[in-house]
């Protein structure tokens, strides 16, 4: 199995490989290098890394308002615009290094390493920041692709189950969002928890191919790499009213569940489509496991009115209707406009509460 | 006269057009944009404009910790991704409005209009920001090119002498820089204080139109950009040194004088060099005048001691050498690096004291 492919994109081609032994490669093979990672992550380097910049992986952390500390933290190392910087965290240290990176000296060259499942599946790719400003979410970002993207697959170990199949669930939207074939090519990597070096590799390659295709074809999100928010927004609504108590991954599973269920009792799917997504919501739910055994060890309680309150406001949506991605006919995803009506209000409250009780979930 | 033209650049072509009444014209044509203003410009604005956003045009709002105030405000004003800008005001506006809008959603388009003849010359096109942080001082930065940049001449008419004569320098700077025969056609539009709106428009197009060659030449500053530091190293210091007590375009225009001094010093110039330069420094000092009739009315003191520790600590030289730009053999400009010796730096000292007494300020 080829374990490398490029990304084609506005600011030139960047590389993508996977394999162990990635990060003592590449950190041997830049001795120069600024390295920033994550705060957790200290134990992993090896002992002769010159000391990082350090990042605690927490939200306020990926904001406008924290950047000024990394660029001096940069400016202290003595970087100048032939410096290269080695990044290795999950996302909030991709979208704060990002920004960082594009800005600093007017751009410095970077390569970045995963380690979150998430990133590795998904994330990585697209060049992408994505950073708070002022208490809003995800306000300001742009797009500074790495010179190339090592996932080192060792990093797996440190995740838990529920980090694991968060990681799958953006995985899985990714291959469903192309095709219900590619959805079937991705099931015959065997994504489960825990997941193995070549299971890694395997899952990780199909994801980030099929990623690839929606990054080249439509760069700067303006039609069909929308399709990759399916799940997510009736997802981000429940992690934003939970406070995060829902973490991303999971939220997304479960949103695509919500979302499988809202087009149902619309009316949107035929025949093949009902076979379809209950293929993928069978899938989401077998991953999720439930009581005890669920990756999830206690789930919050899911106000419900507090999450209708941010679903409805989310920035996506516009003044007449909201943007959602549902699956529709044969299970195809679309970006289809829900008019603010009474009816589609009552039928987003019922798929949230439904699809809550149906895992096993409370809500009030 | 042609008095509009395109710039390509790796973010697509952007128009510029030179001319009166393009204020009122651009507002009225973007009823629902938000606009970005220079608060000492408000008395300019219709008064049936939109409330801006007013920045005081300082140099600390000119940072990467002043930006959030800046996104807070276009979130107030509800900007979305189609949102269009409209910014009015001179460098530290276009700097902070540059970096806002290439973030902003991950981007919104904009329309500069220049309010400084030294924007209106040279820096409203490029697309480059400059951005301090932490107290370093154009630390970071990017290119975010408007969609279409405006020059009202009607703003000239805010500028005092020192203001038009700085911009000026850099026009001729500029026109210098690409050669002595486009130096000579500068010389032709008549440049000089007060400047009429026929004049301006003749000045401007000038200089602009060769700035065009080096910035699509040379977009991203590796090269022959580079030649447009000329005066730049030697004239920042003098800023530096005294707290910006000489502004921006008067030290590039002394700055130049302190380049000529040096590389003739260091016998570099032939005798059509010495010629060609001498042009250059003579129409430099006359518009500079002197005594009470000098554009500068009361110049500060120069540290020559503080001065010559920041020159020697610019972030563009290398560990070895300094990297400043000088005048060669006929005069042309060349990027020569100077080995940090003795003998390098008594020249160096030299060449500011001689012209600094040469223009009739004082030193230390």
């Amino acid at each position: 199995m080829q374990k490398s492919f490029d990304i084609s994109s506005s600011a030139g081609r960047y590389g993508v490989e996977v394999g162990t032994g990635l990060l003592s490669r590449t950190l041997a093979a830049n001795p120069d290098a600024i390295i920033i990672c994550d705060r957790n992550l200290s134990g992993y380097l090896p002992a002769t890394a010159a000391e990082p910049i350090y990042i605690d992986a927490v939200e306020s952390n990926k904001s406008l308002e924290a950047a000024p500390s990394v660029i001096v933290a940069l400016r202290q190392r003595n970087a100048n615009r032939n410096t290269h910087l080695i990044v290795i965290g999950g996302g909030i240290i991709q979208d704060i290094s990002t920004l960082a990176a594009s800005i600093y000296m007017r751009g410095i060259s970077w390569t970045y390493l995963p380690s979150t499942l998430l990133g590795m599946v998904d994330s990585c790719i697209g060049g992408k920041s994505s950073i708070n400003v002022g208490g809003y979410k995800n306000l300001v970002g742009n797009f500074f692709p790495p010179k190339e993207i090592l996932i080192d697959t060792a990093f797996i170990r440190t995740l838990d189950a529920e980090m694991v199949v968060g990681g799958l669930y953006e995985a899985a939207k990714i291959c469903y969002a192309r095709s219900f074939e590619d959805f079937r090519d991705y099931l015959d990597t065997k994504p489960s928890y825990p997941l193995d070096p070549d299971g890694a590799e395997a899952v990780i390659l199909k994801s980030l191919t099929t990623k690839k295709w929606f990054i080249e074809v439509d760069e700067f999100d303006n039609k069909e790499r929308l399709l990759l928010n399916f799940g997510h927004t009736f997802g981000h609504a429940m992690e934003a009213a939970t406070n995060f108590g829902v973490s991303h991954g999971i939220a997304v599973g479960v949103g695509m569940l919500i979302a499988i269920n809202y087009a149902t009792r619309r009316g949107e799917l035929g025949a093949v489509g009902i076979e379809r997504t209950a293929a993928l919501a069978g899938h989401v739910k077998s991953k999720l496991g439930d009581g005890k055994f669920s990756v999830v060890v206690s789930p919050p309680t899911i106000p419900i009115d507090g999450v209708l309150e941010k679903f409805t406001h989310d920035k996506k949506h516009r003044t007449d209707a909201y943007r959602v991605v549902i699956p529709r006919g044969d299970g195809a995803l679309e970006l289809v406009p829900q008019q603010r009506s009474d009816e589609v209000h009552a039928d987003i409250r019922s798929a949230y509460e439904e699809t809550i009780a149906d895992i096993g979930w409370q809500f009030e």
